[in-house]
């Protein structure tokens, strides 16, 4: 089946340029000596997240419970969940999910591990990642926090496994421009390497130093002590991430969609909205980009606005009613999260049905 | 079971509050003397829209052709697609669709009609709805195109049922206060009314003249001639909405959502992000909100930042970790497109389970 014989919206995978971009960041973290542990958020697909494992990926990642379920029931075997959770229910799930997979789990508070010393007892069957907030002020506490947490934790809680720290320099999409994009990974590097270090010889365990954002791995440069890297929207990239590389053929998602309204030589309106590839602007920062998406082979013509079901696109004059387009989607995370499945595209063709595995798992 | 014992992030539907919205919606529609044929994109969800016909609707709306699939397929017997369709694979499925329900579909073109003639010959099953542009400025004619294309269509398309004409005033949510909200709804229904009289004088046919949004119902007015109205977002509300109406508590849908980290007095993040409640903010015009959704019983609070599965609030003293928080979402029709089920709740405990029928059927 040709690829425009398909109903419209669909979401594409380019399957040659996905496996192009999970080869070449494999590549990058192979050639730097550290664990590549993928956050599958993006794809939320067993299939791919299987794909990167083969490619020599450590295990993964995962942002929910939910997703670290669906990924498990799919046969993954280990993987970290790199969000704090809370909750009686979600340690009745942890502890069922713990029998099928080796579950690291993020803590910024006793709180966090007092949950799990208060449920499990002496049989916690999960590791903590420690998490480390390098500037980007969302979750995690300061590197001298960290420490001081480690110290608390081997302390007073000895059956729980302290795997490492982990930090996301997720600040780095505020940059302005890529020098100092590369300064605030490095950055980041450097006190999660520090704080590892301490940590390391204060309390004397040996420690994962994890670090992990697209963005900052675009800066293609690791300091030594880093020992894993969990870059997730690499796997398809989106506008802005192929702005940075120059060249929005890295972009190996698009969404599938017809023009079913024109006016004249002024406007057509396709019919992919909100609903098909989110309201997500990345509207500031290093990735700034202008419009709602592009499209393919379109580079003239700008996606002005969006509304749920519809994507309102200037000037009219190229694209005729019944026309396909492709969509270059601006955030392709969430975008990839409003399908039940993808289209695996070769040559133009249908390749696979790519199930969305942990579509919605946001429990 | 009692609703905070649910995990989260869940949808909850507060069904006293719905069941008002929709009795209060439907009482307005009767006093006016118009029918409502309500739109379903908010819901999406078969029970709620059996429940709007039990309490007088006639018919309902969608959005897509797959909602509409869903919804017949739950049982719903009269249905108007307010999109245009276009392509084969829509054509083939419209003919499996009209064999369970009543169609209108939209049309802006005289392609969309000839769509129809080139697949279905003499035998088109559905009734179609020409779209008037009055200044939302997305699909649509000028009204006096609209007068041509149904002669046209009346003249090359006898075999075609024209039902009669349709306009949507979404462009009242660009307005900046109240008084001007409702003259630009009211400038609908005149252009509306002016142009259904023009194609019934003209071309001797009764007209359906179908109008709808739920900010421009709001203004409480129908002009003489109005015959239907299409309100989708009614039945939940959301933030804005809500505030244009003076109460929060008239809001039906909110995530129920649990603290996970807490930086002392400044902030704390709960886990519902933008893959829970969408990135949404409606930045502009009489519904502007700040922030990304309210959090209920908490006024004082902010959600200042959003990310896909975090949500930044700010102060932080007043919650803590594992504190159940429920949050209004600033639009709640992609907020819910996002669940496969929602709960609905009464007097604090879980009532049924609503299985969001149409989610994601964006085709």
């Amino acid at each position: 089946m040709k690829a425009e014989q398909l109903d419209t919206p669909s979401l594409l995978i380019d399957l040659d340029r996905m496996e192009r971009n999970l080869k070449e960041m494999q590549a990058l973290a192979d050639s730097a000596g550290v664990k590549l542990r993928p956050h599958t958020k993006t794809h939320k697909m067993a299939e791919v997240a299987q794909l990167q494992l083969e490619y020599g990926a450590r295990g993964i990642t995962v942002a929910k419970l939910g997703e670290a379920e669906a990924m498990a029931g799919a046969g993954i075997t280990d993987i970290f969940i790199a969000t704090e959770i809370v909750g009686e229910q979600k340690m009745v799930r942890l502890r069922s999910l713990a029998e099928k997979a080796k579950v690291r789990l993020a803590v910024d508070s006793i709180y966090h591990v007092e949950q799990l010393d208060r449920f499990f007892g002496d049989q916690v069957p999960v590791e903590v990642m420690i998490e480390v907030d390098t500037g980007m002020h969302r979750c995690g506490v300061e590197p001298e926090e960290a420490v001081e947490l480690a110290g608390e934790i081997v302390s007073r809680f000895p059956q729980v496994k302290l795997a490492g720290i982990f930090a996301h320099e997720g600040h780095t999409y505020n940059a302005s421009e890529k020098e100092e994009m590369k300064q605030i990974a490095l950055d980041t590097q450097k006190q999660a390497v520090e704080t590892g270090k301490q940590i390391e010889a204060k309390w004397g365990i040996s420690c994962e130093i994890s670090i992990g954002c697209t963005l900052g791995q675009l800066a293609g440069e690791f300091l030594p002590g880093i020992t894993e890297v969990r870059p997730g929207t690499y796997v398809f990239y989106d506008v802005g991430h192929a702005y940075y590389l120059g060249d929005i053929n890295r972009c190996a998602a698009t969404i599938l969609s017809t023009v079913t309204s024109k006016k004249g030589e002024e406007k057509v309106v396709a019919d992919a909205g909100a609903k098909s590839m989110t309201i997500d602007q990345r509207s500031s920062g290093v990735l700034k980009t202008e419009g709602f998406g592009k499209i393919k082979s379109h580079p003239d013509l700008m996606i002005k606005k969006l509304s749920d079901e519809h994507a309102i696109i200037y000037p009219g004059g190229s694209l005729n009613l019944g026309d396909r387009i492709e969509i270059y989607p601006n955030h392709v995370c969430p975008t990839v999260n409003l399908y039940n499945k993808a289209y695996g595209i070769r040559d133009g063709r249908v390749e696979k049905i790519l199930t969305i595995t942990a579509r919605g798992c946001n429990q």
